[in-house]
């Protein structure tokens, strides 16, 4: 074949589930040129990457480093490096990443103990004590910020139900990482993943993850190998410790780009940041309920960087979202699994959480809305605007 | 912590074993603004991106994608999908990739039998045929051209040992993608995969993969589920193909710049980059012999875009390398495993095979050596411009 004409994307401001809106300095970081994965100067880098991921997940673990792919291959890292087949894996699913947390669990040939409970609630730690009574586990994990349905979980409960079982705690902080507090420490979190395409503002590609010194000596114990090379941390912590030994080459432009998002972020103060997320969304959540919407996640477990949108009765899902990706580039996200058709999610994430965005949003969405024959209750950037 | 200073990193010059240096256009694609992994402009961009790469792979098949992962993650790609725990697999090892092959294989619970050769010498195919005679296996793997040594192999004779066998063909085409012809179909290999960072000049962390229709039915046909959730082909099919059904984030800037480099190489031709490879590296190699230094692949096994050089001996390796370094900030590579040490690993890979290149490494490689006490019979650059 010939060439094609280079290729050339239609503005868009992202308001979905992510990847949210890259600030320039991002961009412009990721397009330095080039240099070597063993290049002294790169070397460097990874080190200051590191170092700011831990203040991020709130840990001094010296197990943290971003996992070459994305929040997924983050994922996969840590249940492939923490279990071994017939290891017993106790998942609570509230959405669709427990569920895929548990997928990948079972893949590692673990025996899963799955307490699927209510889309759109938070997971009570009582019930999750009772699913696993009575017997060890290997890992017990849950989902901080689900993506798919926007609750954010409460970890304070889950360290001691972790010690009834002599079981690794292991948190998905995919929506969560520079969006709302983190404190891996404190919370006795031993293994958490994220990626670098929600609340970090960073293309997607990389998976921040961090591990515990216990999490790290259960890895060093196995009996088996870690069914996956390339997620294999002994091997990986050879090249991101002290040796510098070669595993695969890093993803160099994109760890260009993570050191500037991170940088970013402390930057700002993460304490300034997460205000920033609550104020907003808050605001967010007035307008949306002003014109008459319905928010079915409780207000008391809601991810401030995502909001779940129930779609009214009649509206159709998909002639709304084409009109404000049409009209605006304006990217809002549909329902997954459970909530698919049913109910849209509306990110306000790291760079895109700004005013401008939300008054967008919220424009953009009455007047769809309205010509989609479902008339606003009232004025929804009004009520937000009173709400700030 | 507070945040550190912006990264910036020294200019280079690389001229190793891959990243090479990547052009200012794809930089600056990878550098758009972000947009949705499910956007219709992104959907589009995919479609060019798989029509590039089957292009460059010589290849028809349908099943052609780039992993979210660096060229290693291609590799665990092809071995997780296409064997179940119990196959056999024939793997050929001249080299540290064929060794990965083989450790990735016998990961998956394949019973791997390896056929361990001269490193820096082709493989005989006779010797291969040899070692799986007389019995059945799911694959036969070899390198096409090995990174470790700057072995090209000759895939021809493979298509009918694999036959004999029943085995699905597979290819490490790392170092051979958009630097040499790569004829998947004329050759009658089932799979195959590379990485972007080497003759295609375009940053790591993608990892362009080819499947035969015949490798999927086996992927289709598998008793059990893909080990990796992340790489496993049936789910991630869903979102290449028409389905466009949400798997992972695919990380958009990383392919935006993958985009821009397949372009380049269409842009070029071909047959022209071929070319191009061969002249200077011819021209290379002349300069290095004229200089006294040896090369100890074979001239009729060489692969054009990376070049092995023996240390002379009494030469200190890291000196050397440290003296192109700091002095004009030019990176040659190291030897990797039985030749770590014993070699340098020089690489004329996309936009790094230019007379500037040549030139560069050459002076500068001349000068250091005979600081380093080893006097070269002749000036490298100037032989080297007679053979150009």
């Amino acid at each position: 074949m010939s060439a094609p004409a280079p290729f050339r994307a239609s503005p868009r401001v992202l308001m979905g589930p992510g990847p949210s809106d890259v600030p320039p300095e991002v961009l412009r970081a990721q397009g330095a040129p080039t240099i070597g994965h063993l290049d002294p100067d790169f070397l460097r880098c990874m080190d200051e990457v590191r170092a700011m991921i831990r203040t991020v997940f709130g840990t001094d673990n010296r197990m943290t480093l971003p996992i070459s792919g994305t929040g997924s291959a983050g994922m996969e890292t840590l249940f492939a490096n923490l279990l071994e087949p017939g290891d017993a894996a106790l998942i609570a699913t509230h959405g669709v990443f427990g569920g895929r947390m548990a997928e990948v669990a079972r893949r590692q040939g673990a025996e899963v103990v799955e307490l699927q409970t209510e889309w759109g609630q938070p997971i009570d730690p009582a019930a999750l004590a009772e699913a696993g009574a009575g017997r060890p586990f290997r890992v017990l994990a849950l989902v901080h910020a689900e993506t798919s349905t926007g609750v954010l979980q409460d970890l304070a409960p889950f360290r001691a139900i972790a010690d009834q079982h002599g079981a690794l705690l292991v948190t998905d902080c995919v929506t969560s990482f520079a969006g709302v507090p983190i404190q891996l420490d404190r919370h006795g979190v031993d293994a958490a993943y994220s990626g670098t395409q929600k609340c970090l503002s960073c293309p997607p590609g990389l998976a921040p993850v961090s591990l515990s010194d216990r999490a790290m000596e259960r890895v060093r114990s196995r009996e088996s190998d870690v069914r996956s090379w390339y997620l294999d941390l002994r091997l990986l912590a050879r090249y991101w410790g002290d040796e510098r030994a070669y595993h695969h080459t890093a993803p160099v432009n994109a760890i260009f780009g993570l050191h500037e998002a991170l940088r970013l972020v402390l930057d700002e103060g993460l304490e300034a940041r997460f205000a920033r997320h609550l104020r907003l969304s808050a605001a967010l959540r007035a307008g949306l309920e002003a014109m008459g919407l319905s928010l079915p996640v409780p207000s008391d477990a809601r991810l401030p960087p995502l909001t779940l949108v129930a779609i009214p009765d009649g509206v159709d899902d998909k002639a709304v979202r084409g009109k404000l990706l049409k009209r605006y580039g304006l990217e809002i996200g549909g329902g997954l699994g459970k909530f698919a058709g049913k109910a849209w999610r509306i990110g306000l994430m790291g760079a895109s959480c700004t005013e401008r965005h939300l008054a967008l949003c919220l424009t953009g969405l009455g007047e769809a809305l309205r010509e989609e024959g479902f008339t606003p209750a009232a004025d929804g950037l009004a009520a937000a605007r009173a709400a700030l």
